[in-house]
């Protein structure tokens, strides 16, 4: 892809934009404030650019009257990069260079081909495959029973013996021989107790052998279709196409269908205890799964019948309820599970509207609150192989910790509350069409530079948008470290509202909603339990094995907002420790990642268990210790600011 | 049990009774002819006898005048010994002395007392079992899952570790762990890839551990209860009752349904090919096995919810059926069934009436036409663990033979046709009330003496009656060797019938069916044939390793008529070879005798499967030798005269 030169004056801020890129978008990226309230429709008007040359397309709007046009102003949010290009930005939009002295990296978002340097020993090698043979027909001389004339066959070339064999199989096994004139391909799963038969089909089918991983969220739930016979770990490594490398023949995700029987985990359970209630959870949650599991299918045009295996990576309570298991035990002190580690069962035993014989693997759990889609995650983040210390980071609902390296691995869970997921903000909202993702405040006019996901007018503010805004007004010098307002500040946009002093992001003119969109000092109380909660459960894992924040050699960020999070306002707001931003590294989906390595290859199935049984589980709930932590992290960024030298630089140079 | 001498006179022969035998049953075992053409129901009024003196008790009857019970006068079949007895045999029931030279020994019918002696190694460690655990309630600093804390205290306490989980087990745990306080029993089993939970239940119930074995036969369903948790060595080898061993609680058995589908197994896989025949006939069979098993608990009044564990044995076609799985290659020439190891499979995968978890064991087969009953019987032999060569037959609707010892076995299946059952024979029908099970006929009058099963009017002929009654027409020369009638005869009951000549053996107004029963040459060549297709199989089965009748150790016959054959008969018309008597030893069902083996010891198990995996098969349906020796075969007893040299003797000396 050819990359151009976006030269942003008069800040002369050069940007290496790709063909095709939305001008609002690289400036955000190369940390370019222009004013912008509608989140990048079009509809505020007010991200006018001048163009001074260059190769761009950008259509008459009706903000921009001819004359405008004629002279080469624009809005950045409707123009798309052609080339290399020369871009003013006018004087209501500029920043003092102050506020921009950090030159911002592009986040260490995870790409496919980093797999190769995030995790060992990925071959491609999958616990459930296809092998074509070849039988010589039944003779006189040579009349053993079909089923021996076949494992005879599969030994002799390909060296697999000892076989249990499915019902099914066998039930279809001497007809499918036979119509097919003894040309078949035989699906076998490897279990913990060893080599199954489980499907037979005429043909040579080999070619046709597909999964699906499935990342069962409370909240939403995300599928994956992978074709494991076509794929190498050269192409996992080092082909990629829209991000996503082919193995991954398609992607899909809903939000779970339990949602209408309580938003959290705990309501979940709640619910489950009513008559009927697990089994109406089980049935709305495998019903969202079939719906996923239906869309991945038609998006990649592939039948149902070459699915040959299904991996889910859950929470504790998604992966009972999944299984139709009564979860109630887990809220009740001294808060157990039925099981951490779940016996595999066939897809029609869960009501998955494929195959029959179709193995699901639930990925183990640790605990009642550390579950099978944290240690996909660890799976998937490789520090289970590694020397050097990783802190695991799986921020969602709940936020989920894991700390260690190879010989030992130390897990939490914290209470973290759902701020991150637009729970208990006023405007919250998740990560969907609308959501305001990236805000920039100008320190100067403390106008917002707001950009939605989908650029649409803006519906209300996700988890990133969320760490932008409360450190873009602490950066401001809008509130305080104690995330209260500045009563004194000179701008419109802070006002008395009904819930006390509020931020205005957008007017009700620019909105999809017909309602400012601001934000409130409750909002900002619950952003900063969520983050306290978080930090202080590292810093008690931290105690615990007598490591210090600055011990950590690498943070691996996973969960629905790694993609978009700002790692640096994410560390301004005392989310994330103070550490040099290369030591951080965002997997995005980190369950997903999980699941589709176990998918490829055999020896991470042995090592999804490993890694399970290995993770000492710390609870935070009963913790003196991490109340006292908590307390003292309930301040922007920390109480103790000797932790976040840097940040207490920036803020007390804007002062 | 107190032992009376009954001294039949002029003969002067005793015989040891017990109390309340029966007279004519005690004239049949000590060789002492009577004439009784009803079987024993006190219709024909032949079987007079004169009580000289002793403690009998026998009722008026109107065959006897006044005059005749004052001085003594008894019917037979009327009679029941009570202490020493002197018994006067009425003229026209006497034989000359010539015919009566043998003292017939009581068969060698193995009790459950002799098992021990068959087979070595019998420990009571069943692979199933229960373990009844307590388990410490969960606490806050031990929280682990209920799934592992039950596993651990499983180790722990009985050293059982590495389980897998059955679904349904993992569904109901933690509430039934609850629900009985933390004190559970646990059903285990133990398959060929280690152990899996497969039930829970509250309390101890170790002691109620019991399985259920079935024979499934073509023509016959028999199942046995067994009480596994209560059952020791010693029991199985001491204790007796009613000649069953104390393990078993209860038998049953029934027709198989399938029948109305087809009398033999080329009948059923005939039926088979047709639209929705396998399903029927899987229905048919499954709702008969549910019969007897629902009767087996009835009897024993206990609840299905207690059965743990099933067993079953059947010929190949059965099995298949059994499992619903096309039967129809076995018939079509190379002959190759789907399978000779079979999946365990789940209960309620079959459609049995009983918990969905329990585990159905399926012997292996060995070919098409040598099945899992064979193996079963060979188990039950103990064949396969001694130094002797042993030949085993077990003689049903078709004939198959094993021979060998515990370094190898060979085995073949002769189509020997069913006449044994009652097949192709006139008045044949198989082994039930009312069939003529014993026959003497009197050398000198030719007059019969018939014993039926239950001692009711005759309806039918079964396999041991068909026996007796051409070894007797042989002996007293009213048939050649051909199988012909001496058209000379002297007596009435040889007559010119509608196919040919034929014998009377009761008229019309002793019957049920108010016909004469008679037998027929074409009802001796149907006997011919099926007794020297199984001589001629052990025969060519003998060469093949290059031994000799005489060089078999031991003859191990099983088989429903088992109980009831008469060796010496069975001899005499050449169906046997001509060895010593102490050589041969009847096991009735050897099938359930080695599925009950299976059922009470883990080892047999495993045992089960080598011995099929030891069995080489022959093929005969296509060998000219077979051919050879059936031909040589096709004489009473053999065209080698030399071969029955005792026989000839006593042939040779009524001419």
């Amino acid at each position: 892809m050819e990359n151009y030169r976006v030269t942003f004056l008069p800040m002369d801020r050069v940007f290496q934009a790709e063909d095709g890129d939305n001008l609002l978008d690289a400036a955000m990226k190369a940390g370019v404030h222009i004013n912008a309230s509608c989140g990048g429709n079009g509809a505020c008007g007010k991200c006018k650019v001048m163009v001074r040359k260059g190769n761009i397309f950008s259509p008459p709007h009706q903000a921009i009257s001819p004359e405008e046009y004629e002279k080469g102003v624009r809005l950045a949010c409707r123009t798309v990069v052609h080339g290399d290009a020369f871009v003013e930005v006018p004087l209501e939009s500029q920043v003092d260079r102050m506020a921009l002295k950090r030159t911002r990296e592009t986040p260490h978002i995870l790409s496919p081909a980093d797999i190769g340097q995030l995790v060992a020993g990925v071959d491609v090698d999958p616990a459930v495959f296809k092998r074509y043979v070849e039988l010589p027909p039944p003779a006189t001389e040579d009349n053993v029973s079909d089923l021996v004339r076949l494992t005879r066959e599969l030994k002799a070339q390909y060296g697999i013996d000892d076989f249990s064999v499915d019902f099914g199989f066998f039930k279809s096994m001497s007809r499918i021989l036979r119509e097919a004139r003894w040309k078949v391909t035989v699906t076998i799963v490897l279990t913990r107790r060893g080599y199954k038969l489980i499907n037979i089909e005429a043909g040579n089918r080999a070619q046709e052998n597909y999964s699906i991983v499935v990342d069962i969220g409370t909240t939403t739930i995300c599928g994956q279709l992978l074709d494991l016979a076509n794929c190498s770990v050269v192409r996992m490594t080092e082909h990629m196409e829209n991000g996503r490398d082919l193995c991954t023949l398609a992607e899909s995700s809903d939000y779970n269908s339990q949602i209408s029987f309580g938003e959290d985990v705990i309501s979940r359970i709640m619910f489950s205890r009513k008559k009927g209630g697990v089994r109406k959870l089980q049935d709305a949650v495998i019903k969202t799964i079939n719906n996923v599991i239906k869309e991945l299918l038609a998006s990649a045009d592939i039948k149902g019948e070459s699915i040959s295996h299904l991996a889910f990576a859950g929470n504790t309570v998604m992966t009972h309820l999944v299984l139709g298991v009564d979860p109630r035990y887990i809220m009740l002190d001294p808060y157990t599970p039925a099981a951490t580690f779940f016996p595999p069962v066939r897809a029609c035993d869960l009501g998955i509207d494929l195959s029959d014989y179709i193995h699901t693997y639930l990925f183990p759990s640790v605990s009642s609150y550390v579950g099978g889609d944290i240690v996909a995650g660890v799976l998937g983040s490789g520090m289970f192989q590694r020397e050097e210390i990783t802190l695991f980071m799986d921020i969602g609902t709940n936020g989920e910790i894991v700390l260690g390296n190879k010989d030992w691995l130390t897990c939490a869970s914290c209470s973290a509350g759902p701020a991150f997921e637009g729970g208990g903000i006023e405007f919250g909202m998740r990560a969907g069409k609308g959501a305001i993702e990236q805000v920039r405040i100008n320190p100067a006019t403390f106008e917002p530079m707001i950009i939605t996901i989908g650029k649409v007018k803006p519906m209300g503010i996700c988890g990133s948008g969320l760490i932008d805004i409360v450190a873009g007004l602490l950066e401001a010098g809008l509130i305080g470290q104690n995330g209260k307002f500045e009563r004194d500040a000179r701008t419109p946009r802070i006002r008395a509202g009904e819930s006390g002093f509020e931020y205005v992001l957008s007017y009700a003119h620019e909105t999809q909603i017909d309602r400012d969109i601001v934000v409130t000092e409750v909002d900002f109380d619950n952003l900063i339990r969520t983050k306290a909660a978080i930090y202080a459960g590292c810093k008690v894992l931290l105690d615990n094995v007598g490591l210090a924040f600055k011990d950590i050699d690498r943070v691996i960020i996973a969960g629905g907002f790694g993609h978009y999070i700002d790692l640096e306002k994410a560390i301004t707001i005392g989310l994330l420790p103070e550490l040099s931003l290369e030591r951080f590294l965002f997997v995005g989906n980190g369950s997903l990642l999980g699941a589709r390595l176990l998918s490829f290859s055999q020896g991470f199935l042995r090592e999804a268990e490993r890694i399970a049984r290995m993770m000492t589980n710390i609870e935070l709930s009963n913790s003196p210790r991490f109340m006292d932590e908590f307390v003292a992290a309930m301040f922007l960024p920390h109480t103790d600011q000797n932790a976040f030298p840097e940040v207490m630089d920036r803020l007390g140079s804007k002062k």
